[in-house]
């Protein structure tokens, strides 16, 4: 049996002011679209539905209609939980109709020990869960940390498993790399709130949500699948996808989405951004972080560009990015001010000083040290 | 057959700051136990099922706990409408998957005109909807008011009548009476944005919400069947319930429902509130509105009498109340202050003026004659 393995649809969610519905709706049509041809069994979303707990109204119609095309006509059973984002008491609404089409929604943790069985497969739904919360459901005050309470999780859904079949968790959380792992990766992924990858083996494939990037862990059976778009620009370098998993091995294979407007940093001068034979040879369309070459003020530069790319979400001088490097460099020798005024215009500015530049800052310098002698 | 009539439900509501989810869930399972005892065959509701169109966690929960119990524990089916305190795209999410258990909630104008057949009835579900949403949906622009927007509505809706079958309208709006109603039953139901009741004679019976009180209209067979709790202290006078409906020959029959804690105005004085003679012979645990009998200034009252009545709703001097319907008196007799002044302390404190008393008002006002005169 194969199933596709997707997570924090983070619906709703805004980039720099930009709805993204019509983005979203395109991935989730993609999904959809893959799933059939795939003919795979089973959809598993790991939390993030929604980007926040009272969505927009929007957000709820494209989600309703967009679970309404998996589940009801094209009869794909989906196995979801809620993540931190979603608010599970909202999410829970109505769940006890949607299982009955296999559309399997997960929301509280108490749900989480009665596996979903298809075909081979044994799935535990796990949503996003606090450790008070399993303090209440162990009545165990000793959990304190996320780990402990999945120690205890865990334990309990072993003791469901049925030993013909296979054993799936879907859930959301942070998961720290093995216990030989670097600290680099345990800061990255979260110290106290994270999960040791080592409590997981009991499984034979863990699909995870939270970490929009899926190449965040690398395990052999604990995977993100990532988010289906790029949500910040710092993730522009990322390929954004779904894993399709076969349960006779747990393979998997990625599966990139394509977006409808990519999310892109471009560099560019103010005069080549409004020349049409710039502009018309790259996706204009796509939300852009323009990084600009020019120095100088330039009024209107907002409203200017966004005419010709109307889905600019923000402006930065090159300049600045350099500056805030420089700045470093500076501090280190704030005894030679010729050396690192002459460093710094260089950097800003990708030129040389003139001679008469030079003789200028010398003049400068000079009349401002007799001028420090003075006080 | 039978069905329940019920209405205004308003989950989440609040009295005066106070939480009502515990009446509200003992209201609607008295609501339930009398559909079960009463073998209907299912249960109508005809709007404002939350409160607000985005209601809190715990009526979110509250009501999931209840249709739950109504629709798939008691297999009842229901027929449900959006009021206008509900937010339509809000409740629509998982309506596919609901009405697969005959859990019926129209949200949308366009829903509308699909009658849901039961046994030898077919049930028009007409949501709360604006003007303009019947301007869009029938392309007519002409469409200003909803008596217009009903003509067209009940038009499309007769086109599918099935002869052979009961009519019955779910629908929530003020109901204006007859064309030969006065005109304070037209101002009391809401003026342009009302329904002539004339407009609704192609039904056999119309199950109304929007009006909290079951008797707001007399009529044949165009029936409120008010809210199933008092929600304001205005209210205290009417008696709240729901109507079971035959569909033989339509005719009905009044339910009450016996509120948790019942709303009521109480008259006393201090000294009788904190006497537990009194206090132990009322239902002192009731959502009281307290008109106290006191004259003079008591510290800490509110608090004090909170320790005992612990839904105390507010206090009102019935001096206060009195004094409003005494200004106007007092208005249009300024001319003759001694007269004005006795009759008013005598309002006050439902007392005379003393001799003492009388000689220092005639001196007071002589006094405050030669101030003016001097002037």
């Amino acid at each position: 049996m194969r199933f596709l393995h997707t997570a924090d649809w983070h619906i709703g969610k805004k980039l720099n002011g930009f709805d993204l519905l019509l983005e979203q709706a395109d991935a989730l049509d993609q999904i959809l679209a893959l799933a059939v041809k795939e003919q795979v069994t089973a959809v598993v979303v790991a939390g993030d539905l929604y980007d926040r707990g009272v969505p927009a109204i929007d957000a709820v119609q494209l989600f309703n209609k967009k679970i309404i095309a998996f589940n009801l006509q094209n009869k794909l059973p989906l196995l979801t939980i809620s993540g931190n984002h979603d608010s599970s008491e909202r999410l829970n609404f109505g769940t006890p109709w949607f299982s009955q089409t296999a559309f399997h929604l997960h929301t509280e943790l108490t749900q989480a020990f009665q596996p979903i069985v298809i075909e081979d497969t044994q799935f535990f739904l796990l949503p996003y869960f606090e450790p008070f919360q399993a303090r209440l459901y162990f009545e165990d005050e000793s959990i304190k940390t996320l780990a402990k309470a999945m120690e205890r999780v865990i334990a309990a859904m072993t003791a469901r498993f049925d030993p013909q079949k296979k054993h799936v968790l879907v859930a959301h959380f942070f998961a720290a790399g093995s216990s030989q792992s670097d600290s680099e990766t345990k800061i990255m992924v979260g110290g106290l709130d994270s999960v040791p990858v080592d409590l997981l083996a009991v499984f034979d494939y863990v699909a995870l949500g939270h970490l929009h990037n899926h190449q965040a862990l690398k395990h052999p059976f604990v995977q993100y699948s990532g988010a289906p778009l790029k949500y910040a620009v710092s993730e522009e370098k990322q390929t954004k996808g779904v894993y399709i998993v076969d349960t006779q091995d747990f393979s998997r294979s990625f599966y990139p989405l394509k977006p409808l407007h990519d999310v892109r940093t471009l560099t560019a001068s103010y005069e080549e951004l409004l020349a049409p034979e710039f502009y018309q040879s790259i996706p204009r369309e796509d939300f852009l972080q323009i990084q600009l070459t020019n120095r100088g003020v330039i009024p209107n530069l907002m409203n200017q560009l966004r005419n010709i790319y109307p889905r600019l979400l923000g402006i930065e001088r090159l300049n600045q990015v350099q500056r805030e490097n420089q700045l470093e460099k500076v501090k280190k020798r704030a005894d030679v001010p010729a050396e690192i005024v002459t460093e710094f215009f260089a950097e800003m500015t990708n030129e040389t000083l003139t001679t008469s530049q030079e003789d200028w800052l010398a003049k400068g310098l000079q009349a401002t040290s007799k001028q420090v002698e003075k006080l």
